[in-house]
């Protein structure tokens, strides 16, 4: 294990996250507000301890695949340990496990709160909250890369630890030029967006605020309830922007080239299909209780794109719509967005590897000597992937039954226990009954908070890197 | 496809089913039921009907893995259509849906029951129910393997696609031998059973009733109470045997050679020891309810060995019981009881190769080029079974999944839908609230109840041959 390296790795991340801390600490400066202060500090002392470690290079900068998964999983932890500071030391958040699960739920790209009163909290605590979602959206990790002088080879490593989605490919020859075009895009849409808000009647505020949010498919708003309070118009903005966040970035880059064949995936159509069909199916079923299809409509669709997207956002409170809703509600969750894109979830194009493998399987089991690869969009999938993404099945299963069994003793109902994990492991906020939209999770004891924790963290990174922390393999010579 | 010989097994299970009709016939006659003609009626025509297919002999009697598994699930269903004619024709369940369920539900020893008031029924009705759940339990297959006169490799398949878990071994080098040491043991164990329930006050027809439907982990019971009308000492003899069946026969083969190592397997041992801790956290938070520790801990150890083998009795209303315990119950459905016995769910031997899988993937990803076997009991499990499971786990998430998308269109409630899939899918019997142990399945839908139909057929023969049946290339030249 390259010790070195990884140490100087996370020490650029602190450096970074002393950047990243400016955001807030400009908020406060703005605002006049007192965490200016806290704020300023903590990227100090990142700062300082950044430079520090980075002082002294590594005597290799060789990096295995588990150096990648180890800098992957500890730096999003030691982001998330000082990303948490400012929440304590303004007093917004006293407690450290309650700092810790808003930070790990803000750089997840999560979106569940502890807060109780989101209204009252100082613009800058806002703001911080809303840019760990930004940053951890389309990985931290990525970012450095594209900036730092590492030779090639070795961040791929780190890109495919930290990147979502099955199917990491280059769009063109170099990782570090691919990273900074999937960036530009990632830019981009969020400035397109925070200019649309700003013409809908936002202020520069939550402008800012909200496209930093819906960038991330994150989710933490500004108000209590949510997206609730807003006109019309700005929640169908803010649905538009979500779905367009959980398309594969890599659409995009074929758009902007006009190859519309290559942008219009298998994995984007049918996201968008599950995404129609779940809108229209939920807008019917609710018309009882809005009267008319189009405000049904609205808040199905809205609703769909914020579970799919895994932002979290709500217009109302889908806890207390019908069952059928509710339970399609669920079942989205699991769903996810696309590859490649900031949302979270299972993910559209897992969910095709695994139907296909199925059908593969079962094949097999007729004609047991045949040998064909299944293949999406005319391109085989590897052995490999098909292996990965089964595995990456069967582990997602049993980190979800361990967090169940875990939050079972905090004895509260299953459709809390139940959707607060899928909630957490899918990144997408708020769940039903006690950890639905109107809810928060201050009600979670300390150790279900930890469980969730990791769950937020284990969502995010998929899995392996987080397992892999704790595996004894790992850290043996 | 060798259709010739598939109708000729088909033949010989019609057979089979009249012969096995003639219990609730003899039954029947005994009480003086007009039951009587139904039953005879029934088990003549299939007689007739199996006597007329077996006379055509095939001209080839091989058989690939394909056939197999279109045997093993046609024979499934052929023998739940005849095996549900005598609840219509009786007038007990006069729609054609809710009686295949019934059959459905005996057969693969789920328990579910769409009766509401059990007590008013005919005996020869009760026995029918009871003895379905026996024959279902041990597979029919294999059974009329051990008699029919196939060559050696055939029944193989057959066997493979029918018996419960990963781990199909021989016993003893012949297959059909294994196959009738297993099944004296299921006779022994049931016949040891009756005895003890008479002994402990039962009449006959309840003990034989008792000692089926438990022998078959079934779960249908004589009283609408189930087994809470029944005194402690009863309740007690039934945990025990509930217990045994869920053990993997094999090691009662040891035990008679007085091998207690091999008898005494990691699978064993984590099934005794899930069980233990579980009945003691369930006794401990019930114990509020009953006042004290003894019976507190005779209703969880009852509700924990029902749950695990899923039997599917119950002895309280445990979805009334506190959320902790109810959370448990449900996660218990899902492992289920050992391979190799007539329990079913996910089972525990495939559950320790998926944790110890998962291990082994981990280590992949730090160590590429390591190729280790994992082990259990010092045996390497090979490759080939290590996938299968992880593709048995795959297909069982999909499965599950398409049937909460279909059963939420019902309206019921997320843990009623979840809990009724997990309960059929698992063979268990019953899940929580609307589909607790207090209720019974006639509230759903016909579009539902197949849907329900479908999982627990899917369940009891491992999904693999009921999804193949579906399959497009199964039928292809």
């Amino acid at each position: 294990m390259n010790y070195r390296m990884i140490a100087n790795i996370i020490g650029w991340l602190m450096i970074f996250e002393s950047l990243f801390l400016a955001v807030p600490t400009i908020t406060a400066a703005v605002y006049w507000e007192s965490e200016f202060f806290v704020f300023l500090g903590t990227a100090l002392f990142c700062l300082a301890a950044g430079l520090l470690i980075t002082r002294k290079k590594p005597d290799s900068t060789v990096l295995y695949s588990r150096e990648g998964f180890v800098i992957v999983s500890l730096s999003w932890i030691v982001l998330s340990l000082f990303g948490a500071v400012p929440f304590m030391l303004s007093g917004a958040i006293p407690s450290f496990v309650d700092a810790l699960f808003e930070a790990v739920s803000g750089f997840s790209t999560t979106g569940s709160t502890i807060i109780t009163d989101v209204e009252v909290m100082p613009k800058s605590i806002l703001m911080w909250r809303s840019f760990t979602h930004w940053v951890g959206g389309m990985g931290v990790l990525v970012f450095i890369m594209a900036f730092l002088p590492l030779s090639g080879g070795q961040n791929m490593h780190i890109m495919k630890a930290e990147s979502p989605g099955p199917s990491v490919g280059k769009l063109v020859p170099h990782v570090r030029t691919t990273a900074m075009l999937l960036y530009s895009i990632y830019f981009v849409l969020t400035f397109v967006m925070f200019i649309t808000l700003l013409i809908g009647g936002m202020d520069v505020f939550e402008a800012l605020n909200t496209a930093f949010a819906t960038g991330g498919t994150g989710g933490m708003g500004l108000k209590n309830t949510s997206m609730g309070g807003y006109p019309a118009h700005i929640q169908i903005i803010i649905t538009v922007f979500m779905v367009l966040f959980a398309v594969n970035f890599n659409s995009y880059f074929f758009i902007i080239h006009a190859k519309l064949r290559e942008a219009f995936t298998t994995e984007v159509i049918t996201f968008l299909g599950i995404a129609a069909v779940s809108s229209a199916v939920i807008a019917f079923n609710i018309n009882g209780i809005y009267g008319n299809l189009s405000d049904s409509f609205r808040h199905s669709a809205f609703t769909v794109a914020s579970i799919m997207s895994t932002t979290g956002f709500s217009t109302e409170d889908f806890n207390l719509w019908p069952e059928l809703s509710r339970s399609l509600i669920v079942m989205l969750m699991f769903v996810g967005g696309c590859a490649g894109s900031t949302s979270g979830g299972i993910k559209i194009s897992r969910i095709l590897i695994l139907f296909k493998s199925m059908g593969k399987e079962l094949e097999l089991l007729v004609h047991p000597k045949q040998v064909k690869k299944i293949n999406i969009d005319g391109h085989p999938i590897e052995h490999e992937v098909v292996r990965s993404v089964n595995v990456y099945m069967v582990g997602y299963v049993l980190v979800f039954a361990v967090s169940m069994v875990i939050l079972a003793f905090d004895n509260m109902d299953l459709i809390t226990n139940f959707t607060a994990v899928a909630s957490a492991i899918n990144n997408v906020g708020p769940g039903l009954e006690l950890a639905g939209p109107a809810s928060n999770f201050s009600i979670f004891s300390d150790p279900v908070k930890l469980v969730l924790i990791f769950d937020m963290l284990a969502g995010r990174l998929e899995l392996f890197p987080i397992l892999l922390l704790f595996s004894p393999t790992t850290w043996k010579k």
